[in-house]
């Protein structure tokens, strides 16, 4: 909790309070308040860490480093031009075009490597050795966790009386600082993809383990080993580990569309999937806050409007 | 303030209570509060007037009635059904199938009628004396601006301190009640079209006149004729009047989904181009905020992503 606290202090004007709406039973079958961290600078919850590790360290002229062709790459990209350093960022030969374009966009040397996430990581590992930048990784790091706890701060304050706080889960930054900052006082439910299931996989062995990757939200849920800081906090605090298939994730999606006009990526609507697919069955009084993490989507294939709010 | 505080007390539970996030000044060129508005049910403040309305009458066997296309009609169609009444909603030959399917999606029932709104409004009056269903006006009704001015009652706690609150005017309902709320207390500006500007036309000729209706947000601001009572209230507490182009409205519109992924419609964007196009140019320290009002979009045409932040 202290290391959250400083990290906010430390973050504080560098990334947006996000608010938080509550909607009534009728739009996902149970009231719930959802904290809409997907209007964060880039689009998700990824600055807040990003920052709170950038402002931790004296940054070596050779800047930052980075591996990711999704939403972290972003925020590293975008904290390092908001403090003036440089940005390196590995990805993927794979990578769309899109991305890499966002990327250079936000003024970071992008290098594609490798087909596999992985390879791109290595190289830029043994590139920071080189340069001796200051490596950002994307969650398996304390604090980089200790900044996307600031998400569970802002949440306590905004939403005091929850019970519950339903997460979605790739490598386990952003859940391993929210379980951090409640430390078992609240509820943590941590939701993961079917194929995506990198902390059920570790709770299940014992140790973080590799699991296989697939799926709509693989490009934000998709890495495939938690972090063994976050195992630890998730044990610790009683984290409650549930999945989702595909179709609750796409279903969620349309409903946040439908029902508040909210358009977020898959990996944005998996936490509210748990809900809305049932993997995750509240208490008639329980009350429930869910995190929007993410909205780096094309809203192209949300219909116009389909339903009833 | 008595009639929108009973108003706020009559429609609780009803409508939602949107949250207001707080944006830096790289993003809009000035800070400012943006009320997000456009999560409320149907996707428009809408509801707010139309509750406000039905639950201040007992409603006749017939149900309600109302003429429009738009926002107005999703709105009652969408009251009627939660409180179990019958809505007839008149809409031009020329309103588009997916409006009329919403509207038939709510439960309503849709005539359509004459190639102008003018007509089908006509139709509805007559329909209305017909049948002794109680008519809804979209904004030139004190019962339905009291619900409008709810907006700007929740503004007023969420952000105490500001100096200065930006709205778009169609016929008035909306900026009616928001100027009665504060009283001439803060400065209410008034955005318009350029070729929508009901307002601006009534303040120089001293009397509601009709306008001409065309541009970009034409679907949501472009009623012809300023309400009578929101002249009055513009007049009293010296709401400030300025115009948009096109242009502004689009860039205001793109700008929201690139720096916040919110997706709003034309209309929705239209008081916050008054500031992103400089018609509006508030003091160094001046607190703004913006009503973001609408999200009735077919967000296809947002780029993925574009730009900065
Ligand atoms: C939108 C979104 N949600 C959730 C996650 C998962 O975060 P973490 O790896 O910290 O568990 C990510 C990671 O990229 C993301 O982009
Ligand atoms: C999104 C949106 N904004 C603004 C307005 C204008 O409201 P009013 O007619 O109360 O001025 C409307 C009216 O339909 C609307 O739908």
């Amino acid at each position: 909790m202290d290391e959250i606290r400083a990290a906010a202090d430390r973050i504080s004007g560098r990334v947006r309070r996000t608010p938080v709406v509550t909607v009534e039973p009728s739009a996902f079958g149970h009231p719930v308040t959802l904290k809409l961290e997907h209007l964060q600078h880039t689009g998700s919850f990824k600055p807040r860490g990003s920052f709170n590790r950038l402002l931790s360290h004296t940054i070596p002229d050779t800047g930052v480093i980075a591996a990711s062709g999704g939403n972290h790459g972003l925020a590293v990209a975008y904290a390092a031009r908001e403090l003036g350093v440089p940005a390196e960022v590995f990805v993927p030969e794979t990578s769309s075009p899109v991305k890499v374009r966002r990327l250079v966009g936000y003024g970071a040397r992008v290098t594609q490597v490798g087909r596999q996430y992985a390879e791109a990581y290595a190289a830029s590992v043994e590139r920071a050795a080189a340069t001796g930048a200051l490596v950002v990784h994307a969650y398996d790091d304390p604090e980089v966790q200790a900044g996307q706890g600031t998400v569970g701060l802002e949440l306590a304050e905004q939403a005091p009386g929850v019970d519950t706080v339903v997460v979605a889960v790739g490598g386990g930054g952003l859940i391993g600082g929210i379980a951090a900052w409640y430390g078992g006082t609240v509820q943590v439910v941590a939701v993961e993809p079917h194929r995506a299931a990198t902390l059920a996989g570790a709770l299940a062995a014992g140790r973080p383990v590799d699991v296989d990757v697939d799926g709509v939200a693989a490009d934000s849920l998709g890495a495939r080993r938690i972090s063994g800081l976050t195992l630890e906090t998730a044990v610790a605090t009683g984290v409650r580990s549930v999945l989702v298939d595909d179709k609750a994730i796409m279903d969620a999606r349309q409903l946040l569309w439908d029902e508040l006009r909210l358009a977020v990526e898959p990996g944005g609507a998996a936490a509210l999937a748990a809900l809305v697919g049932g993997a995750y069955q509240p208490a008639t009084d329980e009350r429930v806050a869910v995190v929007v993490c993410g909205a780096n989507t094309d809203p192209a294939d949300l219909a116009a409007v389909r339903s009833a709010s």
